[in-house]
């Protein structure tokens, strides 16, 4: 059976996250039952992170393993014609070999929070964004989320729910950036890691957040951490502002698709 | 009766244009309704621009005359909770003259379009991009726009319900950059006038995008501007895409609001 990477964005308001469920929409669920469309029967697709209720894709990857010979294009467009009006989008399909797989080839995992700073509720941009009424400062949310960095004991960060088998994790990168956007000022976090914990990002957000806010110090982003005690986290934020915005792997499995994002051709 | 100046932004969507209509939701209706809550009598606001069904505002400015003397900044707060769940939100508030009009006071309306260019269906985005497959060349549709710049007859970019008195208008800016998002590349729009005609801004992007397209060349623009004929405009684009993106003033009214959109002060 050849097999299919595909690169998906997805709104994640309407879902209860990416994974299967027997009785709520789910990403995964709509993927499967376009792919049904096309060959009828049970599939399963495998993806390199499993994102929860509310949390986007910007550039999640996933893969099937289909019976006939499909183009990639072709395929990435039927599925496209059969999710409609799932906010859910194949942006990028390639043919792999058969023993890649979307999860367990993945060597790093990237995600985007957006903070929105303004007092007026947001328009374009709801669930898209977690809104805060303070001006936060963003050096000082940067100097509290360089303690994260590294090779840590994460329990701190770490839903009660989680079923890693080790809160041991190496952060690759956590930086704090502020945005100008035409809706107002953002803070924008890019996280990095090979894997992360359940509900991580958005546990060291929520802390960070309380950093910007002055109610906490940079440094007693440390102290939480060393304490690798759940209850020393700061409040976990919403899902509205994180993305799965990218997935490493060691050679890019799109490398040969047809370019959704990038025009090398001029249409005539 | 004292006066104040809104700056507002709105999602178009849902809406029938910015003008109160008796029978469709507006913009200028819901604010209206909100005006009505904080002192019940019978509202009428001016505003800049009166953009049309599904036309997004990012920066439009409307003026309200008050009974009581409203601190601004309350003001726009209780609009704000009055407004749920619309998507309207008051960004900015101040006090103004009594003979300062959004409208006729204005001295220049920007408006942004926004072309997203990809196979895939939009999630995030949807409503505010036009979507496109076709990966456009936009330094030819640069060449065609730098025809409509400057001072000339628009009969051909002029919608046959236009009300204003003349099609002479002065096109002051029409840029057109490539800009890269997480969804894919963008063409966007960047568009000044001290006024502007009906449907003006959407028979420009319409027209060009047929020559980024290649479908027209860029003189072709100069020669369906200098026919003055509606029949000569390209195809008139979808509202999604279209924002009022600022208005200009001799001073700016919003220069003693509270800024929303500054954090100049640190939350503590």
């Amino acid at each position: 059976m050849p097999r299919y990477a595909l690169r998906v964005e997805y709104h994640g308001g309407p879902f209860a996250g990416w994974q299967r469920q027997a009785d709520q929409p789910s990403v995964q669920g709509a993927i499967e039952h376009a792919l049904a469309k096309l060959e009828p029967r049970d599939h399963t697709i495998a993806a390199a992170g499993r994102t929860d209720a509310g949390v986007h894709g910007l550039a999640q990857v996933a893969h099937c393993d289909m019976e006939k010979d499909w183009d990639p294009f072709r395929l990435s467009e039927a599925l496209n014609h059969h999710l409609k009006p799932d906010p859910v989008a194949i942006v990028a399909c390639a043919q792999v070999a058969g023993d890649w797989h979307a999860r367990f080839s993945a060597r790093e995992r990237r995600y985007l929070f957006r903070i929105l700073m303004r007092r007026a509720p947001v328009t374009h941009l709801k669930g898209l964004v977690w809104r805060v009424n303070a001006a936060l400062d963003v050096e000082a949310m940067q100097a509290g989320a360089d303690h994260l960095v590294g090779r840590h004991d994460f329990t701190t960060f770490r839903s009660s729910i989680c079923q890693a088998d080790s809160p041991v994790k190496t952060l690759d990168r956590l930086d704090v950036t502020r945005v100008d956007s035409p809706h107002g000022p953002e803070v924008q976090f890019d996280v990095r890691a090979r894997s992360f914990l359940h509900n991580q990002v958005r546990s060291f957000v929520g802390t960070l957040e309380r950093v910007g806010a002055g109610a906490w110090a940079p440094e007693d982003v440390k102290a939480a951490l060393v304490a690798c005690d759940r209850a020393a986290c700061g409040p976990v934020c919403p899902p509205d502002g994180l993305y799965l915005a990218g997935v490493g792997y060691p050679a890019d499995p799109f490398v040969a698709s047809v370019e959704f994002h990038q025009p090398g051709t001029r249409a005539t």
